[in-house]
């Protein structure tokens, strides 16, 4: 098979971070000779959205690795060393989220930022967050996960002022199946100037945070 | 023109109320067949999505007459005298939602029941409905109304004990057009036991409020 | 892994119920730390949609265990001993729709509640309806269960006076395909006062015939 | 303007019966072309969908001519004198749907067939096509309107046994606007058997009725 | 397990034609208690859709057994011994559509009726379809099957006067994956009086050709 | 006003043609400055979808126009003198889809090529298509425009061997409505090879015929 | 009429900016009441989507007053004096956004920023972009505005660093219209860490702007 | 089993080329079947969508085979020894989109075409385009493959003058999933005459690549 793809080295040099390879959609065999044209380059190759039994295979391949099978993302090669902390906050409303969390939080830790997780803040039981108002007033950037109705973005919008990225989650059923209610629901929020990106996409908002804190 | 409808003036009997007219689609000569015939029968009629021109035709044909122009129900004949209170609640979000409120709060009316309006509840500024908790918690039903992202509901969910009515109202634009954000989000709200009614179905949501009340 | 979950223990005082757990879509180990929790509140805890293989393994580490495999609910713990009846029917369709008849039921007995369970009366042959008529007067709500084209719950409440929460089922092929039809079916209902909760939502469809007999 | 059309005449010979004109897209002079073109071959030209306005238009051209505001079908000729009785017949819900019924009626009126009407037996009040059961019986084929819900076809379904033909109407709000609820409901339906046109269609039913009581 | 069901075996006195069960979303001891059913009734039991792995357990318990394991069709009995023949034609697109061609045949020869099968009639090659015309014309009926695009019955429609029932089937990828493009095809089926059954419902496509061909 | 527009006049020199202009959601005043702007540049301006206001002002303000009020097409300057005859054959159904038909007819125009225009060649009377066959084969391009199911381009795919640019016209009701059905029965066509534009893209369709006579 | 509504006073205190007034679906007496109060309290109301006839009237009975026709954004008040520049630039593809690059423009210069506009960098000519990269490095925030397909923000996150808010526009035909496309492209953007706000919500976009640079 | 296809052999005569067997919903028989009369017929057979374990067991029984796992095509037989080059580019963004270039580029071989493939030329990074322009312009046509947001298309189209197909890849996730958006986004694309085929067909794009430069 002659080579197919051409990792764009100059990203970090032009937009200010580097490429980050979506692996749901790549067979084994792809992943692997990209992920050998990243050591070439000595870098660090993180990967989105790994099935289990291909992340095993590669992680046997390659020695400095690291799985989040919850998140299902694949680092081959190391965090860096030294991280922000108290720029970003993701809020979310619990286990069922927690594979899209995970997704933001090593997306941030790849670029050298550690994010607070703020888990189980359901709209369902909106004193949860109230609990945590004073504390969330100290980050630059909050990020809010939601499945089902995918409220909590826009209460929140009405009880604090920084940026808001929201995160449709794919967890619900019958008509919310998908997360594409959520979705509907985040961009037709009564709240000011909150921002979504697609559905389960953690690493975007990731990315969307990380454009704020590294350019602004 | 032959006559095409039969007022079904046995459903109180059946089912404990008699038959409201659904206005938005007939003519003004098949309503005003359909009113004379509540009048032979010495009834009240009441006429849910008037438009105006087709009202103000009607008003000046029966003396007996009310009509609210945001809401667009018309009432040919009186209110009953007695009205009890305290039994529903009405909340919603503010000025855009009026019409829904209004249908809701005369279709009550019409079956004798005062129903009490919390308007201007928006989710977006949650502390203006943690201001009237307790108020709330002495109704039996609370119906709640909601344009965009449908959250109100949800919120209320998490908060007081009774028999949730979420109304979807047709308030929004780009996605949220037309109202089915706020149905879906309604339906997959992760408060529990919430029930809905269709998009705009005010005069329904009345209806089901008053089969809790008159039965249970 | 930290603990991503809070359980609401103080739901009941709020609003009258405690929390049950959705198990669609957490894993074994997420679970077994939930229901850790429970046991440490000795409370019993409800969990819905928890797929066969899950539910064995929890069924293996805790002796008093109740799962019903046509519904996938799973009890750890003990339903309460005193039970109400004659409050809530569930009517469907027949043999497809149930597994919605059971998540019904046994919500409803989660809190204390035994439902009269009236199968197989479907649109298609409307004299089984008719035969039942003056049976179901007595309850004082009806929950209907109805997939296809989810005209049940229409001519229930043309010919009954209570509450009415319609269920549509994921039942169906084709366009009726995961049961859309049948919800925008009830939704768009010509009987009056109808309410209706989210595609397969046994569980929400109980919890709100819940609020209505604890609260009304 | 050169010639755009070509009138199918041979059709009759080839299936049965000749051309209607569809004229809801068409202009006053393309529909007076068309017209002219009947005329010079001495045949009565049925247009369905004709303006109020454009019809006026045409009737004072042509002075053979019918025009029904309700269904806006349009003759520019007469309808045969000789009518056969008792084949078809048509059921829907009320005042809202008689645009159908009536494109339905005088649809199959220019074919020569005459058939009853049957308005106001709707689903929320089943008792009225209970009434009706054993008169129905003696037609060939029956042509069931409907719109919200369209429960109405699954109901008879499973009382007659003639060919069933269901037209949703685009009757309804919220969720239910435009008719596509009553279309997928009836292609749903846990009725055998049944057939469906396209909302509105009521032309469309009309001309497979006459493929069967005209060919079987 | 209580008895969840009840056979309408009384279906066929008041509309012509037994119960046929739905089996997809049946267990197999469902399925076997519906089965010894109608064996103590001393009825054959056609079921549809019942998946291989189900179907073959079934055949194990039951001696008269008839399984096609294309459309999935399972009879535990016999057919009737004498069968009407030339009364339906079954026309279709070719290899992918066979197995709503066989369900359709099956269900008729169940009641009686021996379909004729016109296979690979693909609209991409009309000529295949007008080499058959003249013999087409000597049946009551015409089912016409097809997926992907779903053209075929608009141009029978044009071409012959019979009665035309089409049926779409789930044969497609991308946009058309489902049937749904299919489906909504023949319902804006520019040919006059064609009728539509729901995506791959071979069965209601039968019986709609049965109610005809047994009643007019 | 500061000037928000650039004509793109190197277009031509870069990909062959220059800018047309799209007229539906521009001001008066928007087009007039623009239409100033090509006078300037002494080039002939062509602008889609100009209703019939805003033509007759900018015709009164500039001499040389010509306006075609059925496809709202407007010129500003001349057509050029000499044209290529026999490269391409528009081919649709009949008087409804007449705007399409000229959109792309005086799009051609604009750019030198005079088209053939094959009307009321609709797939309900297939014979209209096969009696055109022979003459049809001399053209290097074929448009084929459809509303309704969109069936038109299919048949021709299967008898003709040019490239078939397939366009839905939003011409039809109900499910119709709008012309997606045909849009999406045209990308699902059985027919190999053929191609499809937006729902009443007639303009897009003439230049991918321009692209093809042009370059090939 | 009661007042039904509450200015949300405190809104800047609590998140730093005051509230702004939804103006489509508000009558002129509903708003009237509104600026009243605003007027009252000594504050500017920013009003958005009034369409001119209200606008013309609510412009008679308030002096101080501006109205942009384009974006039908009404201030009875005054803008701010001193205004912050080069912090937020708006680039868009031409005159038909230009109603939605201004309701971003006034919004955000009622907040006291005045942003620079890019105007006709449309994707079909990414030239005009290419020009302009080194100046757009200068600003803080990008917001981009596309119809169609919604394709400009994706090639803009290729080439600079900032954090870009993409606003689809309601600018578009067929498949395209209503914007729906343009949002589901700008979710689905291969570039990475693009944000995305409702359709047309130009007032929304320059909210979240305003989040970023008041508080990052 | 009856025989129940017919190759349609004439189909090469009649329009240029012969059949090409979609796989996906055919049986391992139904293949072998086909295949055998290609066989009989001395020509190679090209199957579309052959999944690996159907592929496995037909190589097993024809000696001379190819197939391509990546694209899942089958050939039973040879490809041409002569081909021409030159005539047609396929462009696309990466490695997920792999399998549909192999899929247009193996049918493009069948008919004796042998296309260059530019992969890994992302709109995300248009540098990579537009290095490759002069060389792309020696084509005759080009197919621009592309999943997401599928905005490739629209950029090339403002870039080169050729005809240009648009292939929509189901790649993507969220409410890209499936291809839907990017299928949508290439319709309604502001570049010029730009065409389409549905999601996911590649064969349909060579073959309509095809059409052009066997006949133009």
């Amino acid at each position: 098979m002659s080579k197919n793809f051409k990792i764009d080295y100059k990203r970090k040099e032009r937009i200010g971070f580097q490429e980050v390879i979506f692996g749901a959609s790549k067979t084994i065999e792809q992943l692997d000779a990209i992920v050998e044209d990243y050591q070439k380059n000595k870098q660090s190759a993180l990967i989105t959205r790994v099935q289990k039994v291909k992340a095993e295979v590669l992680c046997e391949r390659y020695d400095q690795n690291f799985y989040d099978s919850i998140s299902e993302m694949l680092l081959i090669g190391e965090f860096p060393i030294e991280k922000k902390e108290n720029e970003v906050a993701i809020l979310s409303g619990g286990t069922s989220d927690q594979f899209l969390v995970n997704e933001i939080y090593y997306t941030l830790l790849y670029f050298g930022r550690k994010a607070s997780r703020y888990q189980d803040i359901g709209v369902a039981g909106v004193h949860r967050l109230l609990d945590n108002i004073e504390e969330l007033k100290k980050f630059k950037v909050l990020i809010v996960v939601a499945g089902f109705e995918g409220a909590l973005p826009t209460v929140v919008g009405g009880l604090l002022p920084q940026p808001i990225i929201a995160v449709p989650a794919s967890i619900g059923y019958g008509i919310g199946k998908g997360g594409t209610v959520a979705l509907h629901s985040m961009l037709s929020s009564c709240a000011n100037g909150i921002t979504v990106v697609n559905i389960d996409n953690g690493y975007g908002a990731a990315m969307a945070a990380y454009r704020i804190i590294n350019n602004v």
